[in-house]
């Protein structure tokens, strides 16, 4: 079983094709960064026609189930998540709202402040807002999966703590492996973990160590050093492939509406773009080299088919609805 | 079986206690008269919260199976539907959403010229529009009911043709029993049933025969001259009770947001507000008075059933999804 936990690519019957070539059962896709709830809404809508345009090659995930549909029929299922919490504005009745409508993962925060939380790029990380505390218990009552990928260290252990269902960092990598702002410190991870979470890795260059030449091979040793330390249950992948995107999105996604100077993110004003990718992991058809990188650490094939797909499996069937007791 | 197929009440415990008392097992409720999309979000909400607030009393309805849950649990439970196509603005692609966040059906024109199609206060009825063709094939494509209470005569009989599934008029009498505007002439309940369709027996006094002051008796016999014309099978209840609101809100329903003149409806300046029921019909604990009624004129306990409830049941199990094949 092999499952992506993020992508957000510019998306086409191209890369729909090379899902399935890369075996993908099912993959968690951004379907919003700053977008209000009615923006939101046309982001489903297109969706909704690509399901139709595109029967034989994907599905819409809702819950495990339909990963296991997707399997039987050779197609791959796409789970729906937002980056900020924008869609949800300052309602909180649109946590359901948008449950219902798909939605299966939200970031409290994008790189800045919200109404929720701190972000990964502000100063001051002043932790889970007044709103920020409501809104998880709404969460965890629907069940919509926190992710704290884009959010500051408090505000991540702070929602740790205060959710009452294990949280996410869908993608992103050991800080002390590439001490990118992105990547997570020991006591983050921990966090996450602790509470039953699942942390995803990233393949998007500027969190890889040594970036667009970092090796395979450096990778999964990487995460095989990861899986000692925090166990190899609470790890899957989150590649953070951003295909075919121009370099306008990537501003977009780094300035939505909040700036009239540009910020440049993880890149520079030199490298505003996507950087390229590494040559082991172009696109989804390269998910067999990650499989063949993992078994190459002497991982067991147990482990490494938890990391490709089984962990985040068992992580959409728990947590994807209300709790059932 | 009781299912009523519409109402639109200013919702409290007290009337979801009435609805348990009369034996309801599903009822229509109108979430949308005027409101826009978001508007009309914020009223899935509120139904929401009501929804956590009274587990023991309602549940929501998206499917026939949530009314034998319902029965079993001796809940009522809740479809929605908007009496006006405002909530899906001029966007085809709202069809599938509002249909994911629970509408199972939608009018299409309230008593005006909508996007779609002309309303039964118009002078001119203009038929289906071009969009109208468009939201008429999305609507039967995922299962969206086309109600046609508020239509002119013409539109709705397009609509009949034009639409590939079953059509309803949910609340409505005859219009050769009482010559109210809104009333359905031969000619329109013919096209209904036709295709498949339902027709609702509405209980609005200005839909009665001597209004208010209509008898159990007159209301009766005329279901069963209709059931004789049109065939039982395409015969239900959709009381149109519009219990406990203040005047403001018939003003709302009749005025919207579309005139600075005041528009009364089927009242009058010197009646503008909700007309008094008749005393054998209050509120939602009379149903039992219709079924002593219909079984007084003669028919069957198998015809009464049907019409108290029955043919709504298998109406909602065809049509509240994609056809399925």
């Amino acid at each position: 079983m092999r499952i992506d936990g993020l992508q957000y690519a510019n998306w086409s019957e191209k890369i729909f094709r090379q899902m399935r070539q890369g075996g993908l059962d099912a993959v968690h896709v951004t379907i919003a960064y700053h977008e209000s709830f009615r923006e939101t809404v046309l982001n489903f809508e297109r969706w909704n026609r690509w399901f139709e345009q595109y029967p034989d090659l994907i599905l819409k995930g809702t819950q495990a189930s339909d990963i296991d549909l997707a399997r039987d029929t050779g197609r791959t299922a796409i789970f729906f998540g937002f980056q900020n919490p924008s869609p949800i504005e300052d309602d909180i009745g649109l946590v359901e709202i948008v449950h219902t409508l798909g939605a299966r993962f939200m970031q409290l925060t994008y790189n800045n402040q919200s109404l929720l939380a701190t972000g990964c790029y502000e100063a001051h990380d002043t932790g889970i807002t007044r709103m920020g505390r409501q809104v998880i218990k709404e969460m965890n009552r629907v069940g919509l999966v926190i992710d704290m990928s884009h959010s500051a260290d408090r505000s991540t252990i702070e929602a740790a703590e205060i959710s009452e269902r294990p949280i996410t960092v869908t993608h992103a990598n050991p800080h002390d492996w590439c001490p990118a702002l992105r990547n997570k410190r020991e006591t983050v991870i921990q966090a996450v973990v602790d509470g039953g979470g699942m942390f995803g890795f990233s393949l998007y260059p500027h969190h890889l160590k040594g970036k667009t030449d970092c090796t395979l091979q450096g990778f999964c040793e990487m995460i095989a050093r990861t899986a000692d330390r925090f166990g190899v249950q609470h790890l899957g992948i989150g590649s953070d492939l951003c295909q075919d995107h121009p370099d306008s999105v990537v501003e977009w996604m780094r300035n939505g509406r909040w700036s009239k100077e540009t910020d440049y993110g993880e890149g520079s004003a030199a490298a505003p773009g996507f950087p390229e990718m590494p040559g082991w992991f172009r696109d989804n058809r390269d998910f067999g080299n990650l499989a063949t990188g993992l078994r190459a650490t002497g991982m067991s094939e147990d482990e490494v088919a938890g990391i490709m797909g089984g962990n985040w499996y068992r992580f959409f069937r728990d947590n994807f609805g209300p709790v059932t007791t």
